[in-house]
């Protein structure tokens, strides 16, 4: 068995498929987002402005978040030491599981290491618990929600085209009526910019008897009043059984949390291997997102300005017959490219030429054929920003002649 | 459908069983480890040694490792903002990963967030690059390279009795010659403290034509003259083909990497889900991580005092007739207890009555009927915690009526 070869093989189809990813060694600067320092391949280094981020709130660089972190440290040190069970449950943790049922107006909830360990451990788990459970699942659902909920057999699992509440109520009445249930799905769909209608699937699920579970990954501390997230915007939080969130993205720190009544925080915590089998995180990290938490629930403000942001962006970019996908209701910013060659090649000649780093967003992370760039403005792209980026990329629609809404290039 | 009643049926039935989990809140003292406060549900505190924590030499509390978190944060913020593929790369990840590379004289390594998410995002994915695999895995491995494993169809995995490489080489005979096969293990078994013979594995990997992973959790920073691990110590290191472990123990912070030829590494890179789909370390934690790894390849007398400690608290148990697992070839020391309600009871007077905190491991943990109290001695455990510790369980174990080894009690 030539082992090496089965391995270079494995390689060589990602490169056929012009899927090879190149990672950007970036450093950002603290007090300088969203500049950062990129290192070549060879060494050199350049400033460019980052447009990709999912520090969507430049929450890593606000000094409360770094305060906190730099404290934990002086007081507790570095790593927690442990499993949650065994010395690694911290004050910090405590702390911050209290902060995120407050968050979510839930009675508990419970961290894990990461956005997508959360997911996947959950989603895994009820299965055990809930002999039975079908789960209805977005067909566009993230990796981490189809890990966990592929832990149940072929018939447990039921699949609605995106966003489509006609075909999911159609498969909740083909199931057994007796069955436990759960509807799976996102608000904010991170590389479409779409927005499920979250008061619509609640009353599908109390029609038909079904527990929700909702993925605010892409929302929590940039939608609703206190950024509890777009159930918290819509006035259906507490309708939602299950919130799962990440600590990653907005909160700018690291880890991931489900929020949901005590009963079945407990019973997810006694039953979830991946809770249960893994060292907790860092205090420096739970001091982090407690006081980045606590500073999103009442900064309002920020929320006004990213959309603001967000929204000129989408406005200037169709102004100049730039292909932005009409899909975007958020703050997330995609413009299509169709091509995966092309879209790589766009990304390279904007930070090689431009200094602006927009990563090309390929399969598998989107289908085949919808290859796109995907903007983040944050509060801290500034005007002068967003007229560089437009004029990069006006000048390489034309170059590349890739075809405009309305038709300009050929 | 009543969710609630099944959640507490599960809750329920985890009691009945005696292994509900109650986590201790605690917070650790830089400067002052194993010294930590613990905070009871009511709210007072207490001061008391951790006798269990995982941060084996300590570095968690290394000005080494703090001093560059510190700097870190304060040159790049909180959170990296990104997967690895999406502006989550960042410079001290690149240097990390160089630094872990070096650590076990391979061409490459990859990080993941945690220990848990390398082994099973890892082994899942091997699955995937090399159809047909079978893996070879010791019985007792851990849950998340269980958890990787079992994405694997029935025939494509074959437990091995712990640690029985007679066992081991039948299962490698009785499969087909020219499938691809992979013999998964551990180095030292963190609850039993035995250690798996890794040139006798080796040479069956080659007699029979399987790739090695080995499971270094438990044994970098601590085994081997740079601590490479136990790999490194036997002077098998090169033999084997991916070496994994993680950052939470030893090394003091937190993540997960493998090390490995760069094509498996690029392999893995490409294809594995739960690296991936996930937000990257935080540059705190990689920069921390990197500066504990430099300090502990140059100083060899902190595994030599690790040891020293270790091998003291067995001796001096031993003596006072206390039942330490006959396992224990390492710096983990077992006491066999055998009933989890027994188990919880000892470690909860300890805690309460003498601020000794160690904590019972019960199912799924360990199995059934082996519950036992695991104690983790550092170079920071003195003498006098030694002595107030054999005191309180030398009363215990009279108090408990425990049968001791040479069979003081009833
Ligand atoms: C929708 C969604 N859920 C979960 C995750 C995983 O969260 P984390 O990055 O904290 O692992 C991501 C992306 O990272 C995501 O886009
Ligand atoms: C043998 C073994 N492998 C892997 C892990 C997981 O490592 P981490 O804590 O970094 O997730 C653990 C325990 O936590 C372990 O004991």
């Amino acid at each position: 068995m030539d082992y090496k070869a089965a391995f270079h093989n494995a390689l060589d189809r990602v490169r056929e498929e012009g899927r090879y990813r190149v990672f950007i060694d970036l450093k950002r600067h603290r007090g300088d987002f969203p500049v950062a320092t990129w290192t070549r391949e060879d060494g050199t280094t350049a400033d460019v402005t980052v447009w990709c981020s999912n520090d969507y709130l430049g929450q890593g660089q606000n000094p409360v978040v770094l305060d906190a972190m730099h404290q934990a440290i002086e007081e507790a040190g570095a790593g927690s030491g442990g499993t949650r069970n065994i010395s690694g449950t911290t004050h910090y943790h405590v702390e911050l599981e209290r902060e995120l049922a407050d968050w979510h107006g839930k009675e508990a909830a419970l961290l894990f290491t990461s956005g997508y360990v959360s997911n996947e451990a959950t989603l895994s788990t009820l299965y055990k618990i809930l002999p039975g459970l079908i789960v209805f699942s977005d067909e566009l659902n993230h990796n981490s929600m189809i890990s966990g909920i592929r832990a149940g057999a072929r018939e447990q699992r039921k699949v609605f085209r995106h966003n489509d509440l006609d075909h999911l109520e159609e498969l909740l009445a083909a199931a057994p009526e007796g069955a436990p249930k759960l509807i799976a799905f996102e608000s904010v769909y991170s590389m479409d910019g779409d927005i499920a209608d979250i008061p619509a699937i609640v009353k599908l699920a109390k029609q038909y008897g079904a527990l929700t579970y909702i993925d605010e990954v892409h929302a929590v501390g940039m939608y609703g009043p206190r950024g509890g997230g777009v159930a918290e915007r819509d006035g259906v939080m507490a309708d939602i059984d299950i919130i799962e969130a990440t600590l990653a993205k907005a909160v700018g720190v690291m880890g991931g949390y489900i929020a949901a009544d005590s009963v079945i925080v407990d019973a997810i915590r006694s039953y979830a291997d991946g809770f249960i089998f893994t060292s907790s995180l860092p205090p420096a990290l739970a001091a982090g997102a407690l006081s980045s938490i606590r500073w999103l629930k009442t900064h309002n403000e920020i929320r006004e300005a990213h959309q603001e942001r967000a929204d000129t962006l989408k406005a200037r970019m169709r102004k100049a017959g730039l292909p932005v996908m009409e899909s975007s209701v958020s703050h997330i910013v995609p413009l299509l490219v169709g091509d995966p060659v092309h879209c790589k090649l766009i990304s390279d000649i904007l930070l090689e030429e431009h200094g602006i780093y927009v990563q090309p967003i390929n399969f598998p992370t989107v289908p085949r054929g919808t290859e796109r760039l995907r903007f983040t403005p944050t509060p801290a792209h500034t005007d002068e920003m967003m007229d560089k980026l437009l004029d990069a990329l006006e000048q390489l629609w034309t170059h590349c002649n890739i075809a405009r809404v309305g038709g300009v290039a050929a």
